[in-house]
């Protein structure tokens, strides 16, 4: 029965909406509740680094100190001092002014759609690229582009052939949802020259940046050119993702524009959030926390290494291994589809993601992500065993 | 110089960029920020009514008693609790599969207009109108029609010339902002049996309606034919703003949809703030904290009155007196424009907001918005005496 069929309803959809499908992430993070299941699906960042006595003594002193007011409607630029620490944590130089607080960085994602996207409007995305970008721009009716991408991240010879016209390229350089991938600062300096020659804006999203292991990522592509980028940023994996406090840093030319568009979208992001974050994040709180958090996942990505390695013996998996972040990219053997593992892999008691909604075009059924974040080592332990069972099984029909 | 045609940069703007104008009322709220200004302009509640100790003792709960699943990721329908309170306090029978907590209502506008209006649709709104739901829908680039309307509403008989192919018709009945008004019984019986009548559907938005001065206003429009409507709710004005947290019901037929756009645009609304306003709200807060808020708003209404009456005699000025709410909505004599009258009003140490930007097409640039919930009865007095100052100053012009 079609929605805008019902007899009793007048209701008639907008085209975009007749389109929507219900997402498949959505789908099978309702099997992944199911008690008992080991999940390797969601992006969940792990409960244990949040800092639950930092917001503690953060609300306690904000609600006590300024409480009217940090209960009050706020500016839709956000909390000047949030917007100064975030000013001043990044590696280039940023005016405040230049910085929008945003209802977690999927809201910068709705906005940049806004502001630059007509309906038909070519952008291009890497291959594959983050799904909640893809359905983020989706109500504007761009076309989307996916550029050839590697292991080391964009093809610049793609891009330069798919570029004309195009209004902007997303992208994220650092620890990417899905793949784990980071580019290199050859590629990014390549990358960055390219556009710029091209004429392409950049749209850089860097939620996972901090999360790195052993060495941080190479600078942001918006450092080397803060003219031709919008930035975004999250507190979602640093701090908590319960807040939805994220930021844009957006050239002086787009940010009223951005700025109206969020007015429109939310009036302002919880000014209440963004005081209690400020609050947490004084004194340097980051640069104790952050270690901490880069420290656990790279023992839980340690784990996973470690439980592919024997678990997969002999079955022509592929994956890779992240320098930080929170997810790693893994490829079935030739003739194998992620899709049709999933139920089996349900049935031993693992899930995972199929790779094939993160492809803005032709998809690789073969690929698969696993986060590395969320499970107990134990439970990575278990749960790549798990999946390697049912591989196995699959091998088998 | 039009930002499209910057040398430096290769921004293409989307086609409803620009035509972005920043907000009339945003660059007013700017002046009335100077100090000694006194602002009815803005539509903020007064910050006494907030219960800063109950959100006290709740953020201490919930991070006290689970306060790693308050910081993580949660559902997009919302906390479920909340979404059982929500269809608890409405005065129909509302399923809390129907309830979707958006940030704050002004997101339900956002997600409506993604999931109804194509470029072109016909939406049919009030002469005038909430300005913020014009920039709401502005994205999605519809036609907006303003019905005529009188001090009681709606002029059905215009609403009936205007349906025809009309996607849905945005109405506040009760103390609506900017006007104040309400729509009686008889008024909204007749426009639930029309808008059934000519199929159109309604998008009914009542944050005021709490605030009610002497008697309840009569049952929502939603209550009288609820798969005919999409009903849009806030917290904002009975809790405090800076939450951001607001709700839709909707029908079940519709309800997949703004799902899927609800979280395409913030993955979910602050699951921490959801719990603390479940915290604050459980014990029937609301029936003890609510009347205070109604009393309060009340007697400034009637000081607002008083000073109008004491202030205004011989100016012409006409105004309205409401039942509730946050606004007044006043006119001035023949041959005077509101824009015109505020900088000479700001001059005398007074702001308010002109009425045109409310009205979708012809303007009554006659119009203007007086809020008499943020200033103290004091400044009532002071500030009316100064606006009366500045129309005797203008009349001599």
């Amino acid at each position: 029965m079609k929605l805008n069929e019902l007899p009793q309803t007048n209701w008639r959809l907008a085209s975009r909406a007749q389109r929507m499908n219900p997402s498949f992430i959505r789908e099978i993070l309702k099997v992944t509740e199911r008690p008992g299941i080991i999940s390797f699906a969601g992006g969940l960042p792990s409960p244990k680094t949040f800092p639950v006595a930092a917001f503690q003594e953060a609300c306690a002193k904000v609600l006590r100190d300024d409480g009217q007011a940090a209960l009050q409607y706020a500016a839709s630029e956000g909390y000047g001092p949030l917007r100064e620490m975030v000013a001043a944590m990044l590696p280039w130089q940023v005016d405040p002014a230049q910085v929008l607080i945003t209802t977690g960085s999927q809201q910068g994602l709705d906005l940049v759609a806004k502001v630059l996207v007509d309906a038909g409007s070519r952008i291009l995305v890497e291959t594959p690229t983050y799904l909640g970008a893809l359905q983020a721009f989706a109500p504007m009716e761009p076309e989307v582009i996916g550029v050839a991408s590697d292991a080391g991240g964009l093809d610049l010879d793609d891009l330069s052939r798919q570029a004309t016209d195009a209004r902007f390229l997303y992208v994220l350089p650092n620890f990417q949802n899905p793949t784990g991938r980071t580019m290199s600062e050859d590629r990014r300096a390549a990358l960055s020259q390219r556009a710029a020659a091209l004429g392409l804006p950049i749209v850089e999203d860097n939620p996972y940046g901090e999360l790195w292991f052993d060495a941080a990522p190479p600078p942001p592509l918006t450092s080397r050119n803060p003219e031709g980028c919008v930035y975004l940023g999250s507190f979602s994996k640093v701090l908590a993702p319960s807040l939805r406090l994220g930021f844009m840093v957006a050239p002086a030319a787009l940010y009223p524009k951005l700025l109206q568009a969020k007015q429109a979208a939310d009036l302002h992001t919880p000014g209440f959030n963004q005081r209690v974050a400020a609050e947490v994040m004084k004194e340097s709180f980051l640069a104790r926390h952050v270690p901490a958090i880069r420290s656990l996942y790279k023992s839980q990505r340690d784990a996973m290494l470690a439980a592919l390695a024997r678990e997969m013996q002999g079955l022509s998996l592929e994956w890779n291994a992240p320098d930080g972040g929170m997810f790693l990219w893994a490829r079935l053997p030739q003739g194998m589809d992620a899709i049709e593992l999933l139920p089996k892999a349900v049935a031993q008691g693992v899930a995972f993601v199929p790779g094939a909604p993160f492809y803005a075009q032709q998809a690789d059924s073969r690929s698969l992500r696993l986060s590395f974040v969320t499970a107990t080592v134990e439970q990575i332990d278990a749960g790549i065993a798990a999946l390697a069972a049912s591989i196995r099984a699959y091998a088998r029909e």
